[in-house]
């Protein structure tokens, strides 16, 4: 390879196609299997594109982009842990920061930093990039399990209290996609996939 | 749903749902299945952020990322067409733009004709970001053929003045990766994954 920096990106680039194997709890719409974290972060990528209009504060979508792009790497090592799953959400900031630090040195340093530096800031949900890009984290399960009958939530006997409490954090981000995620609730439990 | 604009937003992303179910040649690192068509737009995007110093000309990085992120959702509808499949490339180009005249349209008008408009830039492949767009395009499958003994090459019989042919028009958008690729068709040749 030419020189040591291309290779330790090429090493990166190669590292992240373990993110296609880390299977999520929600079903892609058509019902067939669960959807897996590097699908969903090109999900949340377009995603951004298209509801950046939404976002409570400045926020630079490019920016989001990358957060959403990025924000699930960590889980290559740490596994996905679902929102609902108490017990693993205890030991779940360890694991991933454990993650962050093995992964993101795979590139060049100035890189590295940059992706850790856009990871942390994702994590810290404290600024309105921060805080849009959740939005879209929590929104685009809550559109899948809507049309899926509430499959992931019946599986995991997820009652809509706590997806309401959970949820509370994007009013925060986006008052618009807060109400939206309500109305998706809402209609859930009028169809019957989701109890009360 | 609050209102019509967002019914529509909502829609598309719903509809693009559909990218995760549309399988390409090229294998997984790992040789356990083959990769579709949103994991590897999902893997292009970080692609973007990680190679952009080596682009020929002024390009936006942003604007890559869009295409890259877009560049596949027409096959939603047309399907994959093997770069080396001859046959099937001669009816593509109808095919995917009757699919971007349907699913674009889904979006509000705006949007709609924003995100014609990227795809169509990449498809021209005539700006410095489009050609930069096909590079990667290019490369994450040479990567992935390079990481698996050349899987998807064995099992369609290519060779290796074929891929060269195609990766000819590499230069232009980054000589250093087409450097790359190239070196990585030589090693594929040398480790026996690649007839001459």
């Amino acid at each position: 390879m030419a020189n040591e920096r291309l290779h330790r990106q090429i090493e990166f680039i190669r590292e992240i196609d373990r993110l296609k194997q880390i299977f999520r709890q929600t079903y892609l719409l058509d019902e067939s299997r669960k959807e897996n974290d590097a699908e969903h972060s090109w999900h949340l990528a377009v995603m951004v594109m298209i509801l950046h209009e939404y976002a409570e504060g400045d926020i630079d979508p490019a920016r989001v982009m990358k957060m959403v792009l990025l924000h699930d790497i960590v889980e290559i090592d740490a596994g996905d842990t679902y929102c609902y799953d108490d017990k693993g959400r205890e030991s779940q900031e360890e694991r991933e920061k454990a993650a962050a630090d093995r992964i993101f040195a795979i590139l060049p340093a100035d890189q590295g930093a940059e992706f850790r530096n856009i990871w942390d800031e994702f994590e810290a949900g404290e600024t309105p990039d921060a805080r849009f890009a959740a939005v879209l984290d929590r929104l685009q399960p809550l559109i899948h399990n809507h049309g899926t009958g509430g499959r992931a939530w019946r599986e995991h006997g997820v009652v809509s209290e706590k997806i309401r409490e959970r949820n509370t954090a994007m009013k925060k981000g986006s008052e618009k996609l807060w109400q939206l995620a309500d109305e998706l609730i809402e209609d859930s439990i009028h169809r019957g996939y989701l109890e009360k």
